[in-house]
């Protein structure tokens, strides 16, 4: 076999056979996947979550992750965000011709091990191929199918006025890891991207608090973003306090210097989760165990004033309305 | 809103959330995918078949379809060659920098078109933006969710010795228009992709034989690829009958000026059945009454020789051994 990515790799022919079945199957081997039929068929019962992403992340390698553990990652945090225990995904690559199939190797053995982590299986896959400069080295697309225990209803439209908003650690380091990256910036510090599957933290947040409101990750757009979605979503207002934010220190630093605000700089293994009152300090306590969460933090609350807004208290001066995030910050951040 | 797509629709933030809530909303909308939560959440009890696919096709409008219209077609038939029927499909968009918004909205319009012909619904999605140059126009995935109905066991691994081979229509009809549409071929009739939800056809040859053994959509690759697929799956012999493989006079034209075998050019909108002979002919009946079934042929049947192997029996010559596509035949045709 070559030693780059061929445009006949693509064909749907013996190339694309090979491709598959020498260095896709072997490593994410398991029954579902092995049957190699245009769908992969499995039993469920029960109320199910579906999503989708793409990824076009540049670089495709990066302090802390690369394209394919933010793929699996991303996609299990979605259906995690509905409370969904995730079960099965899918993998459809888009290859430029010229990729070293030592990158495509290296990438998969990295969704192997992120699928590994977040106990999912791909079942099922498909790989184009397309001429060189008519994409940038791969594009990763995940689908997922979760199962939603019975008796969880969690959604950004439930939140409710005198509910406790709890971010689950330091926010922007994926975003400025990338960024750095891109750009050869140096830290003092070696930033990494969070990148990370939240499933298991979902589930010890779920089984503290069955009646956990909204639950999201804050990906594109940061958690500004995240916040002002759930005030829409639920035609609610929320006050978040600027100094309860955990951001690291090397993150401020890169923000200050690039004229960012993390608040709008993207997470890979963050959460939000809008809880009532009374359940702050079990959920709190639950997420600090978990190693995705031990820097979790309560940032404001939800209120019946100023619905569908979002306002800031800063440390020092009077409070600032956020809002979305309007232009673009960091293309290709995810 | 510009006419031209920009980066900043890509950022997660207030520009996406209009593009998504200007062009993706109110043309596919239902109750599922309106909740707009990180993922869509539904009831499913049974056997789910699950599948995803890139497109990548070049142009992005032809004659006979679009990319948008192959996307949704290529899943729900993928669903439907496990007997499956579609349900649900996620739809994820990655677009270069400047397509025009015209386009996209063309593009999703053609996507509500195919999904209201084949009855599913977009439940969950996602749009990622690329510098221009680092992608072509768009790429879409789709990834479908079905349900199989009780006693169905439809695979690539069910041909048995004596079954008889059926080909829904005629070959090489997409690959023809995509390539006659690139290089400005011209024919003496105006050839179009066949693009189509074969679903209903589907349920149709189930509904006449639930015992059908193996289905499956020649697509890359073409008939001999699939056909090859089949005959190492279910580790059998398959013999066809050149002369029984109905194939367009324009297609077979163009084929000989570029010198293509159209058993290798892809389809998109034909089916290959493999069936016991005594079911053979009420199979044949009801698929000659749908519309993309009508030019139905039986073109060969499954032999206990040759394990493994296709063999096509010619017209004039002696028979030959037929393999998979072993190049590039037309990249990106898909």
């Amino acid at each position: 076999m070559n030693d780059t990515i061929l445009l006949a790799h693509g064909s749907g022919g013996k190339l694309s056979h090979d491709l598959v079945e020498r260095k896709f199957l072997p490593l994410l081997a398991n029954p579902l996947l092995d049957k190699l039929d245009d769908s992969a068929i499995f039993e469920a019962n029960g109320r199910l979550a579906f999503t989708t992403d793409s990824y076009v992340v540049n670089p495709i390698f990066f302090p802390g992750g690369d394209i394919g553990r933010l793929a699996v990652c991303g996609t299990v945090n979605d259906l995690s965000m509905n409370g969904a225990k995730p079960l099965y995904l899918s993998l459809s690559v888009i290859i430029e011709e010229g990729l070293l199939i030592a990158d495509l190797e290296r990438i998969v053995r990295s969704i192997k091990a992120a699928a590994d982590e977040a106990q999912v299986n791909i079942i099922t896959g498909d790989t184009k191929i397309v001429n060189q400069g008519q994409a940038d080295k791969l594009f990763i697309t995940t689908s997922g199918i979760g199962i939603i225990p019975a008796g969880i209803d969690i959604s950004g439209a439930n939140a409710k006025a005198g509910d406790r908003v709890i971010l689950s650690g330091t926010i922007g380091d994926h975003g400025i890891a990338i960024m750095s990256q891109r750009e050869g910036l140096r830290f003092e510090t070696f930033l990494e991207s969070d990148c990370a599957p939240l499933n298991k933290l979902v589930a010890q947040i779920v089984e503290a608090c069955p009646n956990t409101h909204c639950l999201r990750d804050p990906t594109r757009g940061g958690l500004a973003t995240t916040l002002n979605e759930f005030a829409k979503q639920s035609n609610v207002g929320i006050v978040v306090e600027e100094d309860k934010i955990p951001v690291k220190k090397e993150v401020k630093a890169a923000c200050e210097l690039l004229g960012f605000d993390p608040i709008y700089v993207a997470n890979e293994g963050k959460l939000v989760a809008i809880v009532e009152s009374g359940d702050t300090n079990k959920v709190l306590a639950q997420m600090k165990k978990n190693c995705y969460g031990r820097d979790a933090a309560i940032i404001g609350e939800v209120t019946n004033d100023h619905t569908g807004r979002v306002i800031m208290k800063t440390k020092l001066g009077p409070s600032r309305i956020i809002d979305m995030l309007s232009g673009e910050l960091l293309p290709r951040i995810c």
